[in-house]
């Protein structure tokens, strides 16, 4: 079997939700990890992450990994995602690394219940490979001590040193050698807060960089293994329009799920990379997309950077500070290049079902269609363009449709909320496109 | 000798021109190779490509290959271009991977009288080397089966994967060794749809994502590997303008060609990468540059974004909402710095010369100067500003002039069209400079 | 040892200087050293590269490694920087590396007496790996030959080359191998001119394209190899303000030092990655940070891109075009995300110090807040935001720190300028924090 076929049950990981294992203050100590593993539905994530790293205090971390367990054991049969520890590591320290084990230890001791709900660990701050393979090691041990069969412990790794960033690229090469147990490798998780650090950037606010390579090269490196990409954590709870634009940037990359802080921020998160219930006109005024308004029979523009007046024969579309003079046709040209359309989920549903039919009728590429009637100051002028599709475009448009099938299949306490979403019907129609 | 010298006989290739190779819609299915395989001139691409996969559909292709074979041996002799079929090919696949080399077979055996004018395949959904080895092995074969010099056939891949994109990157390590004939690849070629579709990207038009990455890192592997890097389809074939963008960036990252799907883009892309017959001045008002007017003495800015006014000795320049009092040399460094110029054929020949005779003459650097007058509201402003030339500066100037060269030399066809733009003085210059 | 431990004295090198070796057109042909050698505080790089490569003339370069020897020998011992001269070297001629080997003999021969102010060599044009073997070879023959402790000598490196940008990703696995000495190495250097040449990039005007890759890869290798990334020369040496940017940019990209060809530009890259003096307020006015005008108690926005009235309970904000109105609490929502600070030194200390502080008690993460009073057209608006900080953030703070350090301990002659600028005092407590 090919490597890059993804090996895990799960082909999407939207949302990797963090949660303190031991909080000293509280007089229970698990009592965030008791709330988080209750969540249902939008609220919880794909894949739960109890951080026995960063997110608690050093001297917590013991008991951190007994709190895991105990939780675990307790409510993991009720949890609808997959659950994934994270413990400490450290390229450059073995203490550390011994530390990390020894956590799983504990954590996967079938005597402490909690095993069987486990399915996987999360590795932070790993540096090349030889040291990725230490890990899986020690989680092979782990796996033998306890009896469980090898491999079915899943690893994650938190890609947050520029050697990390360069190793991912050699994967292909190492998984599946007689020696390791490297097909255990589920996620690639982007950690951009150490990456920095390690990178020694500055930024005079103190800002994060953007590292739109790390990104890329690590949602390749997710393609070229088999394995799924996630972005580090969205620092700024409150601004829920940056978290949204982050997903929208890091989608356009192949980079589907992405890390949160808060259950605020899972359902933000589970829910971005679905299409929308409603489709919806873009335009672009003078740089900036905005939505156009749908009256009905029309999408009306509300702004006042673009206008537009007839003048005889002819049109004057003003954008900005730029007057364009346009015959009708011209104007229609215009006006399809400065338009877009987001289409739904049934929209996309429509379109693929059309070209399966197509393609049933033995042809190779056809057409489709978008029209609508665009109305800016009170004229109203029709516009239509055409997209082909084949083969590879059908192909790479049905990811959003082979998301919603994994969500749907994965998450069944989501379906209610899906169907609340799209309705019935479409949900319906969307599991059974493209199959 | 270096691998990165680059073996074939074009050292650029501008455009990629695909035609379907079997119509079952059309009487002649062969039509369409006819017609392209008759072009000639600005028309004619630098390399054709009768596609055997993609444009063509899958029960066609059997046919599309005996096409491919008896168009060219009747035509191929005059076809102005290079000639490299794509036969089907994936990774995934041994089905489709024994269908391209049988189609490979047919379309090279001498029988069939089309060979000599077969230059190489295009082998696309390439994974990793050691797929891409698989494919030379099978030409090796059609080579020695069919009496052919071995390695004589070239081989192009379109980069359509994560994979077959990290890959790239280790050729050097390869080409060269004994069990392979690496050495026949010509074109690193970017597929940016089914790329679209391996990385699982999503963009809410479903418009394809920049992939700016990608196209790095192909024009850097055809660098280091002696290769050339073309840049993928552009859709919207109506669209001139974003092509013309397109090919800019890209020539921008080194990637020089581009894929074509129509003779119009045929006849965009072979264009596109030469310097214009006529030099003129770009001004930058407030993030858009626009081109000035040559009113002959002066280069008049016509637009309403910048304004300019004497006020005493002091001059009042408005970019946009944003008020500059100047001094009349500061004005003149503000609008050196707002203006660029864009030389033409006959000015890159000139300033080349001129570094020439200066490196002759025993001078290591000199300075360039670049003067004009500026007009603005009728204002008119003497700039001029210097750049050092080096060594290094001349060799990375000269590469559209190495492009003129190559282009002149491998196409007669493209000789008078050539003369018509620049002049033939000036095609004479070009020339000669840099030898 | 980690291989990414920085091993040689310097961690950081924010000033790469070249000066020409031989001028034939002056009597005294070393005068141009001389003056550089003499460079002092500011003025003076933190590496000073007396350029024997592109600088010279090549009919001068033999007696350019003569001047090199002469005029250290005369006035090393009292330079306050290291001392890197570049010697002639290209993958694709043996002729010139065995040059190169041959100046680097003469300038190391301690009968010249400069061998113990020379610090190491700058290999220009360098290819794969192998071919960087071919100069540490050289060098370590050099340092046998003239008994020099094997590895004293550093190598740094001109990455100008496809090639070159693939193989530093690999030198993790070389550097320590028992047949190299590949530990020398010290910088990473891009070399944007022939890098273009290389990549056969072309634009419109001639100008540089931006290689952004280029630059992330240089710093992620640096990062993975441990050590330390530069960029290129910046030609328009008048254009401060656009040399300014280009720090700031590559200093996000943890590329922290950059070429300078005169001493100005040494004056601007030695200060540009050190916090300011003050800290201040930016305000995005409609897509453009500007900076606030501190008056005391205010932050006052002096722009007309924004503007803002009460209405009764509410505000009205423009931005550009676009009028927001908003609750009280809404517009400090609004300019929180519309402003950032940039912190002075002394912020950047007291951050540190009082993390430092809750940590000794006991705490994992503490907010720390950023507060001031915001005025647009007389209405003042009191704003207030939170920061988490961990220890994560801490360490990823905490690089302009260990960089000032870094340039304390090894410039002693820049002290009383960095006393001039700080004052002893905050001096005094950058020194102490963090340790």
């Amino acid at each position: 079997m090919s490597v890059d076929k993804r090996l895990h049950d799960r082909k999407f990981v939207r949302t990797f939700f963090t949660t303190p294992t031991a909080d000293s203050e509280k007089d229970d100590t698990a009592a965030m990890l008791k709330k988080s593993i209750q969540l249902r539905g939008m609220e919880a994530p794909d894949v739960w992450v109890p951080d026995n790293e960063d997110a608690t205090a050093p001297n917590m971390r013991d008991e951190g990994a007994e709190n895991i367990a105990e939780v675990v054991a307790e409510h993991g049969d009720e949890f609808p995602g997959e659950i994934h520890p994270r413990v400490v590591w450290h390229r450059d320290s073995p203490e550390t690394r011994y530390k990390g084990f020894q956590h799983m230890l504990e954590i996967a001791d079938p005597e402490n219940g909690a095993v069987e709900n486990i399915d996987g660990f999360v590795i932070p701050e790993v540096g090349d490979l030889d040291d990725w393979k230490k890990a899986d090691e020690f989680i092979t041990i782990v796996e033998n001590e306890h009896g469980l069969e090898e491999g079915s412990l899943a690893m994650s790794v938190i890609i947050e040193s520029g050697t990390a960033e360069l190793e991912m690229g050699r994967l292909r090469d190492e998984i599946g050698k007689p020696s390791n147990n490297l097909e255990r490798l589920f996620l690639l998780v982007d950690g951009e807060v150490d990456y920095t650090k390690d990178m020694r950037a500055i930024t005079p606010t103190g800002e994060l960089p953007e590292w739109h390579e790390l990104r890329h090269n690590t949602s390749r490196a997710a393609s070229a293994a088999g394995l799924i990409a996630v972005d580090g954590p969205f620092d700024d709870i409150r601004d829920v329009a940056g978290y949204r634009e982050r997903m929208t940037a890091n989608q356009a990359v192949g980079q589907i799920g992405i890390w949160s802080l808060t259950p605020g921020q899972v359902v933000e998160a589970n829910k971005a990379p679905l299409p929308p219930k409603e489709g919806y006109w873009l335009i672009d005024e003078d740089g900036e997309e905005v939505e156009l308004e749908d009256e009905g029979d029309v999408q009306a523009y509300t702004g006042d950077k673009l206008s537009l007046e007839e003048d005889g024969d002819e049109y004057v579309l003003t954008v900005g500070s730029d007057e364009h003079v346009l015959s009708h046709e011209e104007l229609q040209e215009k006006l399809v290049d400065l338009t877009a359309y987001v289409p739904s989920l049934d929209d996309i549903v429509d379109s693929m079902e059309e070209f399966e039919a197509a393609k049933e009728a033995g042809q190779g590429a056809i057409a489709m269609t978008r029209a609508t009637t665009v109305s800016i100051d009170g004229v109203e002028v029709e516009i239509s363009s055409d997209r082909m599709w084949d083969e590879a475009t059908y192909q790479a448009l049905q990811t959003p449709i082979t998301l919603f099938q994994d969500v749907y299949e994965n998450r069944p306490d989501q379906h209610d909320d899906l169907a609340d979403i799209y309705g019935e019907d479409v949900v319906e129609r969307a599991m059974e496109v493209g199959n």
